[in-house]
């Protein structure tokens, strides 16, 4: 569907609801994300679209049957846009529906969000070019940007089983890890626990075992783009890492961002889409005239740190850094491609990490391990205090949304999770 | 259960059926392994454990009550033990049950094994030293074993959706390869296509997120061992695993054997572990006495061979190693361990790769990398054919079984997988 067909977009769109017309909110009626939430008085998963600053229950309102969710996501494209019009249809101002609607919201605050659907395999992609110079020159000082990067969209599998649903916490891991001085390595809590700020992309349509998804046709297979903390042990990834990658360094807790917002919604953020001059252009497979011109996109990212004195001064944190997803060297459709370049097969509801998404700049490093160099230069924060690495009590989050001149801001809501003591 | 009180490894048990009964088979009634079946006029997966030349339909016989594998799975051990000691009992000469039991069974040349559960999360460990010193030596010249080696049981996350069953096909993989001397990157069909011997152990009872699992209880978290193949497109791992491990050149497929061998059924095969002479300890949170004293477990194992030339001459295929479980450098308990260490959840029917399986001498390699030495020297085969990697149209077949004087061989069944020709 074009967008000059598609009225979801519309800037003059108004909803009856008055708080999604709020300028502030994360959820216009141009944005109608998707996820799963709970009932203070009911143990069911639902299916919700987010609207202002309460969920429209779309089972309530006849539009899904039940709360599988994964069903949903494996729709083709076309089926979930008319799902997405007849949301937008039955929450704008002058709905012939509003009272069907209106009895099926419930307030933001009176649920609990689970995660989006049930995650078959996770896979983390590397797609920020900043974030690999970087942090390659802590692990390799001579040899930071390896010859690979930039041909390849380099990718590593993930743990499902123990990402999270935004609020919860997670206590401190153990590992193994050994100084560089050390003769031998030690068991215990982890030293340089890190955060990384990334996007999460689930998939929609399923391709075959041993079927390629080309690029043409490739975002047909993603349904959309969540916020994703890749939780992070960088004193266990350093001893544990070679050769077959980082394993119990991450796969003790990642966290989601409850709202799914659709490749739909996103539509009018998409940026054309370039390698720098002087760089290896794409391969074919990873090459396609709608990636050049609207691969990218444009989604503004931030990190906040709320220490344990900055919650108890009621302080809703710091902000640490921005940084933007159309700064990325590989797009969601690349990702895609290249994933199933050799026939493996994705399953609705499976989800790519972007990687860090770090930006060009100093002080837009998408990790603790970046913005303070390794270790080496404390981030000093507003009320005095300083982090290395994350302490016990912190908690993190991470925020993103949209911004175009003549359309409504789109959000992702917030991805936020908080670090407990190791247990004896 | 101590081995004492249990009676289901006794030699001396017959089966009233027949097939059971033969020294060649795999399935006497001290195996039991557990599978799902499908019947040829039936779409749905039932539980079956295999006995002689048959199948035994769980359902049909009461034991349980539908095709949930991984709930069976998750069963406390004791339970376990209990539907073990019943299904034996029903089959033994002289049960009362034989007629209810008889009735429950299916040929096995009449049903489609599927697998065995479903695969939530899929990680593969590195345990043979002898595979990490032979590849490490092709991968890094310099430095083929690297430090952590001999202290950290070294895995990572592989992919769950393209795991398939015994018996299926898969198109020669795709990717992107660069040559030494070449420029730069180009996309085409693997050229160097492997297999890899290896068990998958399944677990059985989760843990709860940030809970460890210590070495004391760990084998309580384990269901059964499979055969696992590995397959993996070398020419692809060597220009994409650099720094995030492996990725496209494994998750095109993998295969599992359709029976899980329980670890009660492995009882009399356990083996006393230890690490070389010399060569560091384990860390206490991978060490127990029960570890040192039963940790390993003697399952010889066999790769063989099936070509097109094979298979036109009615051949069954050629074997082309043979290897020892027990020659792993890490025991299934400190792998259990070591993946939860940092509060990681296993959930049941979590699968884990043991790595490849090589053993100690030349001529036990665990993968064509090995005994052909990196495709430098092709391995000759019996019917003057030759092979550095595998070629379209050829057959890689695992087998394994336990064998120990005084108790009756346990066999595994076969792992079996073809390659078919690149797709355009």
């Amino acid at each position: 569907m074009a967008l000059n067909t598609d009225t979801t977009h519309d800037a003059s769109l108004q909803s009856w609801l008055e708080s999604a017309n709020d300028p502030a909110t994360d959820f216009p009626i141009q944005n109608l994300p998707f996820g799963r939430f709970r009932r203070e008085d009911d143990d069911g998963l639902c299916i919700g679209v987010a609207i202002g600053d309460q969920v429209l229950d779309l089972r309530r309102v006849g539009l899904v049957q039940n709360a599988q969710m994964n069903q949903l996501m494996r729709l083709p494209r076309e089926a979930r846009q008319i799902l997405r019009q007849a949301i937008s249809e039955g929450l704008r101002q002058g709905s012939a529906q509003e009272g069907k609607f209106r009895a099926a919201l419930v307030p933001q605050s009176e649920v609990k969000m689970g995660l989006p659907c049930e995650i078959g395999d996770y896979t983390d992609f590397y797609t920020s070019i900043h974030h690999a110079t970087t942090v390659g020159k802590q692990f390799r000082p001579d040899n930071p940007l390896l010859p690979n990067y930039k041909w390849v969209p380099i990718g590593y599998h993930g743990r499902a089983s123990s990402i999270f649903a935004s609020g919860h916490s997670f206590p401190r891991p153990l590992g193994q890890t050994k100084s560089p001085d050390a003769e031998i390595p030690t068991f215990g809590p982890c030293r340089r626990l890190d955060y990384e700020l990334e996007l999460g992309i689930f998939i929609s349509r399923p391709n075959i075992a041993g079927d390629r998804i080309p690029m043409s046709s490739a975002e047909e297979h993603v349904f959309g783009i969540s916020l994703f903390n890749d939780w992070s042990a960088r004193d266990i990834q350093g001893w544990e890492y070679q050769p077959l990658g980082p394993f119990l360094s991450k796969n003790f807790a990642s966290t989601l961002s409850p709202w799914i917002v659709t490749m739909d919604a996103l539509e009018p953020f998409r940026k054309a889409f370039a390698h720098p001059p002087g760089d290896p252009q794409p391969l074919p497979y990873l090459d396609s005239p709608a990636n050049r011109e609207g691969g990218a996109i444009d989604i503004e990212l931030e990190v906040w740190l709320q220490t344990p004195a900055m919650k108890a001064d009621d302080s809703p944190g710091e902000r640490l850094m921005t940084s933007n997803y159309a700064d990325a060297y590989w797009t969601v459709a690349q990702m895609v491609a290249h994933h199933t370049a050799n026939g493996c097969n994705l399953r609705a509801g499976d989800l790519f990490g972007s990687g860090t998404l770090s930006g060009p700049d100093v002080g837009q490093g998408g990790s603790l391990l970046e913005l303070s160099d390794g270790g080496k230069k404390p981030v000093k924060l507003a009320n005095g205090e300083a982090r290395t690495f994350l302490e016990d009590g912190d908690t993190v989050i991470l925020r993103g949304y949209c911004r175009r001149e003549g359309f409504r801001r789109i959000g992702f809501g917030e991805c936020r999770g908080t670090v407990a003591p190791a247990r004896p």
